[in-house]
């Protein structure tokens, strides 16, 4: 796969993932000179267009990787992000949790509460928390 | 499932993951009432006999997952116990080798370097790494 | 102690430590299947009916490790909890004081200074603060 | 340099890096006997009249330092502080932002956009993020 | 208590806790120029002397703070210290395991792994894990 | 600066930081396709020779930088190639011990421990730590 191959499928990866808003966000700030817009150019350069589009691992097990990162770093606010691309990579709530759950016993109770927190933020928002569950 | 059953389930991975060495130290300890047995009471009934045995998410997509909190808290002895699971469990050299890179962009480049020294130790003991690759 | 027992006295401590609002919370959860419910049983048979049960650490001691604990992890919604907790368990407002002090030396300033917002915020509410100290 | 004389030039430190709001602040709960009020002295006699103050390193390059250790630790809060004192120090907006994608290599990329936002909000607050960049 | 008064009874706590050859190595650089002095200092004169001698916890309150913290740290080493400290401060090997059992539910089971084994190592040391237990 | 000019004045970096052993070996890696390739291309490629010869901040800065960030993650290991490294950045044993001192308030007195003596192990082998200090 030539490099620019790579970024064209880490900006798709990005979109699905996240939504247009994000995509055009990072675009926007990598296409600058401005405060942030290397941070920009290396999210969609090496870590979207590099790591993520390679397919020793799938994007839903990347999510399981990454998710389980943030949750050990208690990175609040990317885990939220993060859930919802597991979500976009095939994970269902049932998962997430079990996963979250998992890392109760890795990382301590407290660092799982504040990403079980977050998971249920995002999950409610995108309408994967019926009644029914 | 029931609880007994998991538990069983649960050492049956222990061997499978690590050899009957571990298995054996865990239940010699969990067993007695000497000093660290109810901390293997808890590997072997909370976390092997508990998540680890819950199918949401399979041995594979866990050992992901377990990996990847390790390498975030920099557990370098854990690390290497858990990349001989993740082998186990059905992980290439080239698909954990995939995850600690994916962890330098998201822990850190020294993270990931304690990460793939413990890895290519464990890899090598178990004949992973050969000149072909 | 039976189990049942165990985690009989469990909620007692939960309902004295943090009020019956939470205790109300988390076995609602508890009792449910939603999602979120894992980590609240977990919470009140193993955390609660378990660990904090076990006499052979008084819960003011109890308290004084789990705020430690989550000092050094950065934990700062967890905090409020157990500054709570850790005066219905006993502790004055000076000892906690004294506590977090104790943690700038091992976890560094930062981390106290979080620490040291959070229980001020909690303190206050509790009317522990008052114009003679 | 004698006691006293580090003390007062680790005040004049504090004003210039923080403000004269800061200073206020710290100075009332040292003079205090209040909740919090030894953190404080801690601040003025040993960290800001005690290393800040030595000069073996500048006051840029303990900028550069404590930026550094607070992106790493996470410590939010903390990064915004010592983001103003860091241009109070001398360093421009683009020497910052190059301390932290430093940092993305080193500790991660979500420890660095947590940087990132903390550092964009104060130099935006300080005028310091113009049209020309 | 004078300042004096407090490093005495500081010294008197690190040669009970640790014994009289680390306060010795302590002293001896704490009263040379060389490289670490300064840190020698800092030990003897605020932490020994400053925070552990201050009553409002006890030393046995103190050592379950600090151990709590150094586990939730990782701080291998440190664990290793300070298990012997807390052993001369009145915590018995049942109750360090109690600790160590707790830490596992609040940091994760691998961070209470190394502090037991950490543990182990030095309470097998001093002979406090003996055939009955 | 051209990309092919900057992975040339990375190598020099390396070579000067860390000795030309280091730099055969990274090389070495980097040239094959073996386990831990592509970790070593990530090293020489984007941090070496990305942000390392990025003029914004000298040598000597970034070596500041680098070992707070080393300090705060307790990386033990790298702290010891990075004391080598900032020593050949222009940095003295006594501006070092500096650091970590101040390192001890901002990451906690154990996190300043590990850091003095992998920095003591490393000035002592390069010869700058001698009787006259």
């Amino acid at each position: 796969m030539q490099n620019e191959e790579r970024v064209a499928k880490g900006r798709q990866l990005v979109e699905r993932m996240f939504g247009d808003g994000i995509l055009n966000y990072l675009e926007g700030k990598a296409g600058s000179e401005g405060f942030g817009s290397q941070g920009a150019r290396l999210a969609l350069r090496d870590i979207f267009g590099g790591v993520w589009v390679d397919d020793t691992l799938s994007p839903r097990e990347r999510s399981i990787a990454t998710l389980s990162m943030l949750i050990a770093l208690r990175a609040e606010g990317e885990i939220q992000n993060h859930v919802r691309g597991a979500v976009n990579n095939g994970l269902s709530a049932k998962e997430i949790e079990a996963l979250i759950l998992h890392s109760a016993y890795y990382c301590g109770f407290p660092a799982s509460g504040v990403a079980l927190q977050a998971a249920e933020t995002v999950l409610t928002e995108m309408g994967k928390l019926n009644n029914a569950e």
